[in-house]
């Protein structure tokens, strides 16, 4: 008798604190690079903080609502998969073969279960099959044609390639490949240029290696979520694959200590193994999440890995250094309130 | 004048050492599983040794003669490779589609620089194409037919698929695929069975998920490199790919810590991000590489996920911790001496 009030009050105790404390924090990224105000118009600058409130708003919306962080991670991922304008679903960049391969995965920090895709050219939102392999299946990366097979058995969205395809970076695909002739250093800068011949103007982000988009969640019950996606790098070759869809490099989620997913220069990041680093200094250290996260972006600094990362610990802390000029981001915290910052200094 | 004298006396110093001072240390596994005295005739133990002792003398060779790190890891893999006897290169086991699809990586310690191929059907030695990738591409991670284009640019070794075809694999497959029809838990141990129809007895090991090879080297410049090699999980589907070929999980190295190549469930070693964690756990904590490593293993244990791995660190010492019945291992040490171990308790 005794135990079943103390179990009673418990369980009131844990709907109350439910309900009166919105405990719920989601950051999400939209890629990091040469992002510089000199080049936006304010009309760019308008959609991409539009969309970017738009996926805050789904993902916490989910949280809210007491949904789980792996929901609102997806729900958040989805807004900017379905857009033209991140390098992700949609509006992922092309191959050296003109096609469209692309990579996701994601983390839940409860029983750091996990699952990725890589290589995929028609799942609609390949975040969702990130989430399938890992809750449908013993495996945590799926690629290519066996991927899809398995998206497809899952039910997933199946699109024809032509859904990915836009001339807007088939431009920039031939940009590229234009500069990769003229130039023998492949991994030099790609320095700026003047895109205003885009209706859109989405590609003067002239880093064929970044767009990349993200999101990590701290839900009501205090699970956290990290998941990436990405269409990879601009003119890649020979099926490369970066580090979206890998769990410890591009995504890593721990409910001891944090979530993380990045961007970036994928080779540098697979290196260093900057998501799970970022939970190893924290774990390791005890050090907060923030000293731990800038450690981590100036060890890329070092390294000469371009990138960033969003981070949030499970007391709802958030850290999104880079070391780009900038990195499309944003946060609801706790209180609800929303920040939303695209440049270096804001 | 004084500079040169100091330069000159640095120099003679540095040959003196190299050649007085033999500081290399090899380390290998050929797989962890349910490796059990009991199920060992004499003449299967001794052909299992005398390749350990194959790949260890040719990697030692290597290193005795001032070759690198990353020379000997390839010398030692490339011999397990080319033997039945291990789930890697010639002996890789078969996928659901009757196919091989192997993986491999290699990393190095000196600047981090890794290569990574995954899902290659054709490449004699994958061990070989991961290290033409660190060296020859700006890329880490290639897979499928990209790699295999890749991997013949550089005039790597290509055969027929026929080359990998071996009946012993094939009837594992195809008991791996009976006994998943009639257990519904496709994640439970798969015990031990008689094969004592074969006449090379290889395939006793039922763990469908083992038998990877792998290396860690130490040279007379004080470089580390680590590598690993896998056909990966019999009956395996979707394109699948483990840990083998992730930098952080089933392969790391770092001059400032260690050298890392694990074999065992992969996707619990991706999820815990297994190499990496024992240089973090070394650099981090400031704790021994036996410490570090044993940490790691019994995390992974009290995970649930069955293997184990090999570790070297800059100071020569050597850490093989593993928590399933057994591991093929080997290592020589500085003063030149082998030692080869199968079981649990040597």
């Amino acid at each position: 008798m005794k135990g079943t009030v103390l179990l009673l009050f418990l369980f009131m105790t844990s709907i109350l604190n439910a309900q009166s404390d919105s405990n719920v924090v989601l950051v999400i990224h939209g890629g990091a690079g040469t992002i510089l105000k000199k080049n936006m118009t304010p009309e760019k600058e308008k959609a991409y903080k539009a969309k970017l409130e738009e996926a805050l708003n789904a993902g916490y919306e989910v949280l809210k609502n007491n949904g789980s962080s792996v929901d609102a991670v997806q729900a958040a991922i989805n807004i900017m998969e379905d857009s033209p304008l991140f390098n992700a679903g949609k509006g992922a960049v092309y191959t050296n073969k003109e096609t469209q391969e692309m990579d996701a995965s994601i983390m839940r920090g409860n029983d750091k279960n996990a699952g990725a895709v890589a290589g995929v050219q028609t799942i609609k939102n390949p975040i969702n099959a990130a989430r399938a392999v890992m809750e449908k299946s013993e495996h945590v990366l799926l690629t290519a044609d066996g991927a899809e097979e398995f998206a497809a058995k899952c039910e997933l969205e199946i699109v024809d390639t032509s859904y990915f395809r836009s001339d807007v970076r088939l431009r920039q695909l031939k940009r590229v490949q234009e500069k990769e002739k003229t130039v023998l250093d492949h991994d030099g800068d790609q320095g700026e240029v003047d895109s205003s011949e885009d209706e859109f103007n989405i590609d003067y982000i002239e880093d064929k290696k970044f767009g990349t988009v993200g999101a990590v969640a701290l839900d009501q019950n205090g699970d956290l979520a990290a998941g990436t996606s990405t269409g990879g790098m601009t003119n890649k070759r020979y099926n490369r694959i970066g580090d979206s869809p890998i769990i410890g490099a591009g995504t890593y989620a721990d409910n001891q200590t944090c979530g993380v997913s990045c961007t970036g220069h994928g080779e540098y990041f697979i290196r260093n193994v900057v998501a799970y680093d970022v939970s190893a200094i924290m774990n390791y250290k005890g050090v907060s999440l923030d000293t731990a996260a800038n450690e981590v972006i100036d060890k890329q600094t070092e390294f000469g890995g371009t990138g960033g990362l969003i981070a949030l610990d499970k007391d709802g802390n958030v850290a999104m250094p880079f070391n780009t000029a900038g990195m499309y981001r944003g946060y609801v915290k706790k209180d609800g309130s929303i920040y939303i910052g695209i440049y270096g200094e804001e």
